[in-house]
């Protein structure tokens, strides 16, 4: 069924090139069409073009098909060009006129927008929960091998003492930005859409304020031109987000991947978490952490794709429009994946011991010995020289412990005031 | 059923996550994994690993596989990780220890890598003779419409003449160019990678040379690091191929959706290939074109989705790898399917005579006016500011008609030169 | 002079290809590294590192730096290999070891981190104070042209009526959500990265409390590692919201120059605002929209640059981050003439009256027609099949005027709400 | 110098803001903009449009222009818009008249196109020498450290024995495959755009296969639209030719700041090939190649950002195109930088001996001893658990050296062949 057939069909070709996936994956967006509707059908009957009986029975028809969605017994049969006409379709079979009735004052556009936007306010919320979890993972983390020393690196060199309580939080901290992040895509996706019709808005009574308030969004986005115009800008801003997110989790992924490696050796994984070799019988992989990596680098090239979708198009709806479900979905339902299996897998990492015993890593305390002279009075550049000269000549004793004092150092991880920066970002 | 598994049993968890869709995105390598996988045993047959008659066997039950493959009738469950898994337990199966030896001399990345240059080989063959068609189709157009005038812009402004027989075979000849993409690409993956093992090649007496033969690879990609460093770099390379050929379909598509848009209005298609509106019942949209250009601009984000997933990491392989299929795969399908509706659509486009007829279009030949002063001795500047003049004072008079005669301009479209070049290239 | 040289001087060469273009790039951090050398200083004189007067006389040459970097009078000569070393050799020429000093508990790492964060910091100050004036102008030309009409379309296909008001105030709206961006991206930013040292911190007891607060940070980035962490994400970061902002530019951008061709003709610029053609004497181009299009395009591809050159970097720094300012600072200086030029650009935008008399705009008002007989009472999708019938027959009427009357439609462009929205946002 | 202006100055802001830095771009195509003139003005000569005499004062007042241009004693003044307008003044100054007629058939748009068309061509000349340098110093030092072993890793862990033999000429053949890349852009810039004037032609009756033989073009870009969309094809072409060298160099630089670090210990530079650190006396840093890495990553952004300003902007100039130059530019001389000074540090690589002796290399030999096993007879699979099983034991041997024998492994790398396959690809 199409809801613009006049007489001449299309061809079937060209119907099955435009429709493509669309019936799949606007499965994700069958709740959020009902919700959609029910708020539109309730408008309508307050301003009068549904009399209150078709209000009632379009809500309550409306509600069924949720719980139909909930229960996974919904689809969308190839008949169906999408999700918008199979509803109208379900409504119609089922109220006769007054299902008719729903598309009035509304185009697809419009739904579509209402939909993502409803749909990506719930799965934000979601990404938000989980990257808390794995914050508050993180900094048990730290907090409980704070004391086991870590060498740090620069330019892959040996430079510093550093610690697994350090590294742990380092990410941590850092998860606290991308959460600002999240938070600005909220907000952004957080304005109702609705009643744009086909991007310039229409010449029935409608009530915006209404649907915004029974949508729960927090206000409208009130120009119709820039509603049809947040298609696509929701999207990038949303991947955006989702990248920052994947930025954090891929570098910490590497970080694991490389400390797996022999030559490190600074942590383990239960072999239960591991992969083999179909060659190798010695090989423990850690391919759940080079997966991380790997697919949250992949959703790192989500906004270029949505960018080259979108860019240069003058405003106004094209059907180009619809191909960004086909990429921002799945690298939704990925995230959401790599955190999880994150925060399953990160717990059971296992810490080696006396790492830095292995006298490769004397020289990482260099610095600290300099920084004694310093402090005893020494100008820093002399200092500077007179350990250059002691590693030069075989003489430099490393003293093998920290003691830093300032704050967010080794010995001082302030994770009670990182925790408190996360619980004001959240 | 896991090649390496000894004893200690993934984490199910672990297990879904790094298998991921690999089961579905497999069964277009079906096919060459079981070409693979014949031409190794043949190779192992004649180094004197497999007997005679378990190589004839293996060989047989393999061609059986391929024939079930072909109609549809193969398919990989989710007990079995892989294709090569599920391949191997169906050798297994039939031969017993006959086909567990199939696995001598090989790793799974060994297979993946052939299978995935046999594909690709395919497939950029079938994508070239799409181009060839699409190319035939243009210049037949231009051929048949070289006569009809149409306005060239600069700057979005109307500049100077041009005509449908110059816009559709400078389409054409562009294409050219994406074929020179694409037998570069063809070079690239036309090396046979089979024996490289885990990477490092093996202990193993095999013979390369022979293999390369039996599958009709032009060469051996000879250094077993080089072979396993391919993977990545050979999807990135089909990938960029794909992406020229997408640029050159996208920048059409665009031209044909303003074209068709009525304040252009220079061609139209009949209403069979166009789509309406659920609330504009005068609306023929070209949504056909508006998703070549989509799918052609999304699959231009391709090599950054490559770029992103392999960059950065060391030599060997890694798990990221695998995450290659899921974008590459469904992307040359796309590229096929716009080659494919692009070629079904453009043969109906109608071509709008005398639009050069509104007054509009006068200024286009300004330019001509000038030249035919400056052929009659008035030095260039002096005939622009002459020409200047003209329009200021409102006293310009257009010719509309153009005598164009250099080598690619309106009158001297050089279509038979353009054919030869192709010929050339193809 | 190099700060680490301990006799074996590095090859001219090697000097030269990694130096780059440094000495240009640091020029606009000098300023932030004086600044971020004074709260240094001061807290090492704080913390009895320094005496009193040793802090004094450096706080004192270093504004006078900071004087002299404001006139114009600071420079890098190549004898330095960036500004941190100029910076601390004209502290040594005139204090001696008080001037060597200042490198006490600091890397230059800490130093780039600090002077970027000060610097972006600032820029985003700046930017966000200019698409404030932006939302202004539009806003108030949205008011100025409220009443006049404009075609609306989707598929660049004629659809439904717009405005002028409706067109300008849909990209201030649009502004509001890349205000937000920016504000994510200040808050990102807003963290003192000094005194991570090498980016694992060091055994100096130094105060960075007091640092925060001497240079007006709203907090710390307290690990040491994850302030190291924050070289890329945070120029990632204010890439993504100037990306932002330059998606929104760009689209209007394209807008303006499509609107300026002769097969629109919705808008032109004075004389004075556009350029000509060397061939073509009736030319009068839109090259400043072009241009704010192409950089504003060119400006969107950063994130994925600075994303290529930090992906799968483990984590400690690396010199590969240097490389960041060279494509974030003229990015930077590129958005904001762009926003500038655009701002003085659009006030001079003449808006043509009158457009929608041509009768090929008629159907934009058939969905007003149809709307009608639905409030009227009849079915939508009947009165859809009855405008659609009345369109074949060549009966259809325009009523040629609107009377929108929700939220954001062209009778009610709720100005003011989008203007509180901004005020909120900001 | 304006070639077009007609009376209204352009105001100067806007001037400033469209002109950009193409004064300093520009001279880089001077030498190319003066021969593009010898070859139009002697086409000229040859139809007529200019005397002889003209013909040959034009000619050598260019080459006077070039033998400047060689001697760095050229440049544009803030008085002229760009190149072309900075030699026409040139030859007008000296030649009056004849120096005006230079212009005659010809546009901006064509010169720019032959100016860049003839630049890109050398630039692709040059970097295939140096590709081809890099490839045989990579064959010499894997002919020389041949039989220097080393550990072949997968997901980052130890699997199986390697070379430096099979490293350096891993890389070596992998470079053969982007002279590939680099042959097919050559071939594509390899095509004369010149005569296309405006990007539709011109009624003067030039003669392009003239100036096409006299620029050594190997054939004509005939349809003066596909010679226009050439503008962006062309240089997004380079790019990912450029871009597939890079990725082969990135990742060997990424490969040797990991065999350089402490924890692999592979490979070491001479100190005056190393950087130090600011405040730790011990650090020898491989800054050479991670800025190799890095702008060798950066340059793999290029594509991305061409394919942004170009993307979905319809057939004919648009101002947008003037910004590609300002990335791709700079990007050739990073690339040609990097290639060099990858040459220049190379060669001073030391390999260390004995690296296989650390006994957590043991697990190296698993493979090629249960090899032994299936060669000896039994099942592939079953030898994988016996070896399994010594390993669980503790009992497993390893023998510690390699017997490879097939073509592209440790002991036989057919360095021959890959010479070969590199003289035929050139």
């Amino acid at each position: 069924m199409k809801l613009w057939e006049k007489g001449i069909p299309t061809d079937k070709k060209i119907e099955q090139f435009t429709v493509g996936n669309d019936r799949e994956l606007d499965l994700v967006l069958a709740k959020y069409d009902a919700l959609g509707s029910i708020a539109h059908a309730k408008m309508l009957g307050q301003i009068g073009l549904l009399t209150q009986e078709e209000t009632t029975s379009l809500v309550d028809a409306l509600n069924e098909i949720i719980a139909d969605v909930v229960v996974g017994n919904f689809e969308i049969e190839d008949s169906f060009e999408d999700v918008h006409s199979k509803i109208e379709y379900l409504l119609t079979m089922k109220l006769g006129d007054a299902g008719k009735k729903i598309h009035t004052a509304r185009s697809r556009n419009d739904q579509v927008l209402v939909d993502v936007h409803l749909y990506l306010k719930d799965e934000l919320k979601a990404i938000k929960e989980q990257v808390k979890n794995l914050f508050d993972l993180l900094m048990e983390s730290a907090e409980k091998h704070q004391n086991v020393l870590l060498p740090g690196y620069t330019h892959l060199q040996i430079a510093m003492p550093s610690s697994f309580g350090m590294w742990f939080s380092a990410y941590a901290e850092s998860l606290i930005d991308d959460i600002t992040m999240l938070n600005a895509a909220s907000k952004i996706v957080d304005q109702n859409p609705l009643g744009s019709a086909a991007g310039y808005g229409s010449s029935f009574p409608i009530n915006r304020s209404f649907t915004t308030q029974e949508l729960g969004f927090e206000t409208l986005k009130y120009n119709a031109v820039a509603a049809q115009m947040s298609r696509g800008k929701a999207e990038k801003t949303v991947a955006f987000a989702m990248t920052s997110v994947a930025g954090t989790l891929s570098k910490f992924a590497m970080d694991v991947c490389l400390y797996m490696s022999q030559n490190f050796d600074f942590i383990s994984l239960p072999a239960h978490l591991t992969t083999g070799s179909s060659i190798m019988p010695h090989k423990k992989n850690p391919d759940v952490f080079e997966l991380i990596r790997g697919k949250c680098n992949k959703i790192q090239s989500l906004p270029y794709e949505i960018t080259l979708i979108t860019n240069n198009l003058p405003s106004g709806y094209h059907r180009d429009l619809q191909l960004l479900k086909e990429g921002l979905f799945p690298a939704i339902q990925n995230l959401k994946a790599c955190l999880d299996i994150a925060i399953f897998s990160i717990k059971d990492i296992t810490v080696k011991d006396h790492i830095l015993e292995d006298k490769k890593y004397d020289y990482l305390f260099t610095v600290d010995t300099l920084n004694e002279m310093v402090v005893a009075g020494m100008p820093f550049r002399d200092a500077y020289k007179a350990v250059a000269e002691q590693l030069e000549a075989g003489t430099y004793k490393s003293p093998k412990e920290t003691k830093h004092t300032h704050e967010g150092s080794i010995n001082n991880l302030c994770l009670e005031n990182i925790k408190d920066k996360m619980k004001t970002a959240y």
